[in-house]
């Protein structure tokens, strides 16, 4: 019985060590898209995009390799194995058996089509022209039903495997009603404040804001939400986006617009939630899932709860607007902290995803969630897409894209074959909203915290329900543990009723 | 023979393939480390070297695979091959012997060594104490000893292996009398200029040189090189260093001093000189031993030609100083060219490698370079090392060490093993001086160039006449290509004479 509990131990060992290599390969490759969208000189991107498939390539084959197999097999199957490392090989074995069922010529064919289908959505977009971009974004959902069909779905539809990529155990079941309360719920506000006779006055945040001054303003801001700078960076990009390589390497980006006060700010807390998160692991996991974010939906409630729970509170800006005051003192000398917090709150029904609201946001979210699943169960073809997107824009938000660009080819998503993702943001938005209610319960004077500027309690509060576990529980049994309860959309709808209807002096 | 042809060219495709998959991996370690060095932050390093070391393995079994060795000897026995394909298999060829012929045990045991005694090197310089460092120095010198045995020296001696790693085909027995003779072109230059009454007023330099000026004066320097800031980037470092990730992506660091104008001046264009080298490969052989430099010391003497002929030029300064002077008016207002020139020049032995002018500084490495030869020959032991250093500093440079620290302790590359590097500094000098006589002849007007601050025929006659071989020549046939004759320190001679005999208003 002692050798047994010997070679276990060595075997899980080797076993952790084997995860560890395909982590640091893909923290690898991470390093390296960081670059590529910071740093990178414009004439390196030949060679990055090789070195960037070369170690994808790698994880790959690491992650299917029959060894692995045999190691997550062995280890499964101890008796006295700990609770920690249950979890650990069932989550390892989870991506491990996701990737094997994929034929690695599927793999391929996949990942050369999205190559092409990327530049030529690229020049689309540009043209506004839908139909040069149909032909191969019909091949990509071909291929992508293919990856379905070959991962499986049980008693489920196709379009399951593709979300179960981004959020563990979700299926079209389950997110329908969820989806259809979200819908209701969010009509229901956008109409009662398109209504009201109160408007933000948005052009406060359309003032010269000094980029100098913005960057000084959002490392201030992520001190206060406790994240750690010697284990992360802020820089800018193009695109803001969090990205670690490490429990203690998890950096951010954001992006600078001198004329309008939202984009860097907002961007920060956004992608510093994400950050937390990541910096919230446990060191001594590090490179196995128990140091990995549960689903996309988990990981955007951290970024959301921070960017709007706490971000855009007036509690908040109770603390912070006197110094965004003497930072900005050109934009904002005459302005009154009620103003501004109602213009950073406005809500506005508006054509592109990434500049919503966080109310018409799920609007956005909803149209492509019903599309993609439609186009995986067949009911509508690719060719149908401009009119239908077109059409629910209509619908749901009361505006009608006059041209493609500003419409179905928008996103970047469907282009890399990311069928699946959206649903996350949408997610992200109802944890975090049931997050916080509870987070208010636990936290006494969770309003006073934020007067103060004292927002590490919030941090430690996401660090010990959430952050800690890694992968230990996944998102249905996590929001279970903490709120005694399944994902509730009643939580979102009483946060936006609790914040809009005053704001806009409303009733719904 | 079409059947032969097409499969040559199919297993030439593939060992290109091959080889570049092997440059990637460690572009990827590269790019790891540049930005270790750079912007990482400090609790990023653990997964860091975690990082590196796992790229640095997969490229070691890479070049090590059967499947690669078989790729070599079937497109080696080609008959009909042209020559830069004889070429590319034949560097190819060299690299994969070098590395099968050390166990991979050893290769273990070397890194982790290594590991250990680059922080007891750290410990023991700071503490000043060279007993703490001396076992683990002594077994990683019999570790290399061990290397050297593996690799073979054929009719030579142990040290030549080593030597060879950095310098292919070079051997003591043929770097001994090129050493001697820059020994005693070197001592007789610093014993004169030791002896003249003109001294350089060298404070000029230590006064407040502001460091966005510094920034910006390095940039305008970099430009007029024809370095491509496309395919590069400068950024600061604590040590300056350049990298490269492909021909595409060159990169330098610098470090700034506001109290010393040499240190980030020269360091930027040091390492320009290095960068130029690497974007002047041809890109369609990117990745292959015919987009790679010669040898270190080529590559040196690259950095060397642009920061001591070019750099340190006085017809250099005639474009450029009007314009520092504008950049820091309050450091050089009422400085003279001609001050300034001498000042850039001044010959002061001193303790400390990397602070030293370019004539101590052969000195420098000669010293390190005949106690390593003794160490590997068995004359001499690790022991002996502190007091035959203090000798040597005596004798040459005519200055004692007064502690360790400051001696035999100052350089990092014995604590990772790196015997055998340090002649590549001197023979950077060596072929610098006789690629600029060659350069002045084929250039006229080279003096009128550098006034005009016309760099660009420069970089083009380094790009023709030694970056677009890559490997195709070795060190020996290019210099024979070039010149006409093999390496001659009498060029260098001349060289140091043309340039500090007036200078110091001394003759030799």
């Amino acid at each position: 019985m002692v050798r047994y509990k010997e070679a276990m131990k060595l075997n899980c060992t080797e076993l952790v060590s084997a995860l560890r290599d395909i982590y640091d390969l893909r923290s690898a490759r991470a390093v390296l898209e960081w670059d590529q969208s910071t740093y990178m000189p414009p004439k390196g991107n030949d060679a990055r995009a090789r070195q960037i498939a070369l170690l994808s390539e790698l994880a790959h084959q690491k992650l299917c390799a029959e060894k692995l197999g045999e190691l997550l097999l062995y280890c499964s199957s101890g008796v006295d194995i700990s609770d920690d490392d249950q979890a650990l090989v069932r989550e390892a074995r989870r991506d491990r058996d996701r990737a094997v069922k994929v034929p690695s010529s599927l793999v391929r064919e996949i990942s050369e089509t999205c190559g092409q289908a990327h530049a030529i959505w690229i020049e689309a977009r540009k043209k506004n022209n839908f139909k040069l971009y149909a032909p191969v974004l019909k091949k990509v959902v071909e291929l992508k039903k293919q990856e379905a069909h070959a991962i499986g779905f049980g008693q489920g539809v196709p379009y399951d495997a593709l979300l179960d990529g981004f959020e563990p155990g979700a299926t079209v079941k389950m997110l329908d009603p969820i989806i259809a309360e979200t819908r209701e719920i969010t009509t229901r506000v956008v109409e009662a404040t398109s209504n009201s006779r109160r408007k933000p006055k948005i052009r406060i945040l359309r003032r010269k804001y000094p980029l100098k001054q913005q960057e000084q303003f959002g490392f201030a801001v992520l001190l206060k939400m406790g994240y750690d700078l010697d284990a992360g960076r802020l820089d800018s990009a193009v695109h803001p986006f969090s990205t670690s390589f490490d429990v203690e390497d998890s950096r951010i980006t954001t992006r600078y617009d001198e004329r309008y006060f939202n984009d860097a700010i907002f961007s920060t807390i956004h992608e510093g939630g994400h950050a937390l998160y990541e910096q919230g692991f446990q060191k001594k996991y590090s490179g196995t899932p128990l140091a990995e974010a549960i689903s996309m939906g988990i990981h955007e409630s951290q970024s959301r709860l921070w960017e709007n729970q706490v971000g855009r509170s007036l509690q908040l800006w109770k603390y912070f607007f006197p110094k965004a005051r003497k930072l900005f003192p050109q934009a904002l000398s005459g302005v009154k902290l009620e103003d501004f917090y109602f213009a950073i709150n406005a809500v506005q029904p508006s054509l592109i995803r990434v500049d919503a609201d966080e109310v018409t946001y799920n609007l956005h979210i909803i149209i492509r969630y019903e599309l993609e699943q439609a186009l995986f169960s067949g009911e509508i073809q690719v060719q149908d897409l401009p009119k239908l997107w077109n059409d629910k824009m209509k619908a749901y938000l009361g505006i009608r894209p006059r041209k493609d660009s500003e419409g179905v080819l928008q996103d970047i998503h469907w282009s890399f074959g990311g069928f699946g993702y959206f649903p996350s943001y949408l997610l992200g938005n109802l944890y975090a909203a049931q997050w916080s209610a509870f987070m208010k319960k636990d936290l006494k004077k969770f309003d006073q915290l934020l007067t103060q500027g004292n927002l590490v309690p919030i941090k430690k509060w996401l660090n010990e329900n959430i952050h800690q576990h890694g992968r230990r529980y996944n998102a249905q049994q996590l929001i279970m543990k903490i709120t005694g309860e399944a994902l509730n959309p009643e939580y979102f709808g009483n946060y936006l009723r609790d914040k809009f209807q005053p704001l806009y002096d409303v009733k719904w």
